[in-house]
């Protein structure tokens, strides 16, 4: 096992962004702060995407300002899904994001709104006009999709290769809908691994069938660099009709503890923010938030 | 990874007991039927122990007398903390059951009001004067106690071996309040397969800290025969402060047929049986169960 990973907090974008009433940006910032302070080394603070779309997000700008200028130790990054998210996410000081991508062209459409042709040129012209910029690409539904059912490995390979090819070294492998199981993530880390070497492996994995802890401490025992999880369980997608929340931090933070793997949190801490969280914030939650006071 | 594990359904007795309002009898035997239906081979259906400290089992025997008779092909089994209990259970039909007996001194003292020496005494009586009677040992809180914290595995190890000097051969090692972590498992295992060769392990673990789903199929890969778990992930224990519901059944069994385990269970008629439960028993769930319709 290793004994380090990296825990990716991505509450403030997965987790707010499916919770329907605005949240304030002063009671956003104050439950990021919280997240910061628990000692967190990578925050997804918020997702630069069309306000019409995603109207919880509007204050994108906002939040990555307040953050970069209070905590400039975390590693803060936003989701974007074209570039003139990624041009925005610049502009509000951020140098890192995570471009996302659907394997299955159909939720690439709904969620997107693009086919994977566009999607990679609009990745091409981030990485071509925008050098200072980090790139990470995120490929949803990587594992399953809610239109098109299991997706195919070598499918998720092909993807892969295309964004390889255009410079990329970072992916995150998501389980958008909670689909994933212990043996496809084996078999898609270890191939990915092998095809493009060099590279830097997260995973990030729904809730829905109460896999998300295991399949993220599994998938750091084969070597993910990372894993993603929201605060709280937190979470879903807009635009996957059946997605649940995602793995709850705390979950995963309480049992890497217990196996002795460095992730830099505080666990109390944590959980000091996670019920912060659930006074003020409602939403769509796993369900599988740790069940201790 | 085990192609082949026995998933032993518990939630007829583990689940009910902790349910305050009497359960109707025939509302009971509708859910075991529905669960040995969904093709268990093994079902706990009741606890013969003294109805004034669980009143909810007091129908224990009729419980069992009409299961037994109707589904003979399960291997129905019963709780029992006592020789009277053993006694009951083998009137009422039965020829298999667990004895309980907790690592922990004082939740020994809590939960069957016995010493340890007390328990091991009354386990010879069984063994002795019951010898049609199948009997395996539970060792509850095995791994963490509400009342001492996590336990040593010296302590496991000899009780273990007090049992086994009985002429005791199948063992449960039970996670009574989850606080069990996979490494302490996994010794746990290791240890005591080593010590005491020629037994059947099963494990039990409850789902305090989400980590139900984890451990139960870390242990099937670790070579434990047999995990219990609870149908809804109802469930707790009356005598143990901060107990959760077990690992919630059809979330196992969802994984294992996905990892193509054979466990005997349909999971949709399983998941019917689960839905149906809900409707007519409210209780302590794990709140883990599966997110799916």
């Amino acid at each position: 096992m290793n004994r380090a990973v990296t825990v990716v907090e991505i509450g403030p974008r997965d987790g707010f962004q499916n919770v329907e009433a605005f949240i304030p940006t002063e009671v956003k910032l104050d439950i990021i702060r919280g997240l910061a302070r628990a000692g967190f080394r990578k925050i997804q603070c918020a997702s630069f995407v069309n306000p019409k779309a995603v109207p919880q997000m509007r204050d994108a700008a906002q939040i990555a300002e307040a953050v970069l200028a209070q905590f400039p130790q975390t590693a803060w990054f936003a989701l974007v899904p074209n570039f003139r998210g990624a041009q925005d996410a610049m502009r509000a000081g951020l140098r890192e994001i995570a471009y996302v991508i659907s394997l299955s062209a159909s939720h690439n459409r709904a969620n997107v709104n693009k086919t994977h042709a566009e999607s990679l040129d609009e990745l091409a012209r981030i990485v071509g006009e925008l050098p200072e910029m980090r790139v990470a690409v995120d490929v949803a539904t990587a594992f399953g999709c809610p239109f098109e059912g299991e997706m195919a490995l070598e499918q998720l390979l092909e993807l892969l290769g295309k964004a390889y090819s255009l410079g990329i070294r970072e992916f995150t492998l998501c389980d958008t809908i909670g689909m994933a199981y212990p043996s496809q993530i084996q078999r898609a880390l270890n191939a990915a691994r092998a095809a493009f070497p060099g590279c830097a492996w997260g995973l990030h994995i729904h809730d829905t069938r109460n896999m998300g802890v295991l399949n993220s401490y599994l998938g750091i025992g084969w070597g993910a660099d990372s894993v993603q999880t929201a605060a709280g369980g937190l979470g879903g997608c807009p635009f996957a009709p059946g997605a649940s929340g995602n793995t709850a931090t705390e979950d995963l933070i309480y049992l890497l503890d217990k196996e002795g793997i460095d992730t830099g949190v505080s666990f109390p801490a944590l959980m000091e923010t996670v019920r912060a969280m659930k006074r003020v914030v409602s939403g769509n939650y796993s369900g599988h938030s740790i069940n201790i006071k």
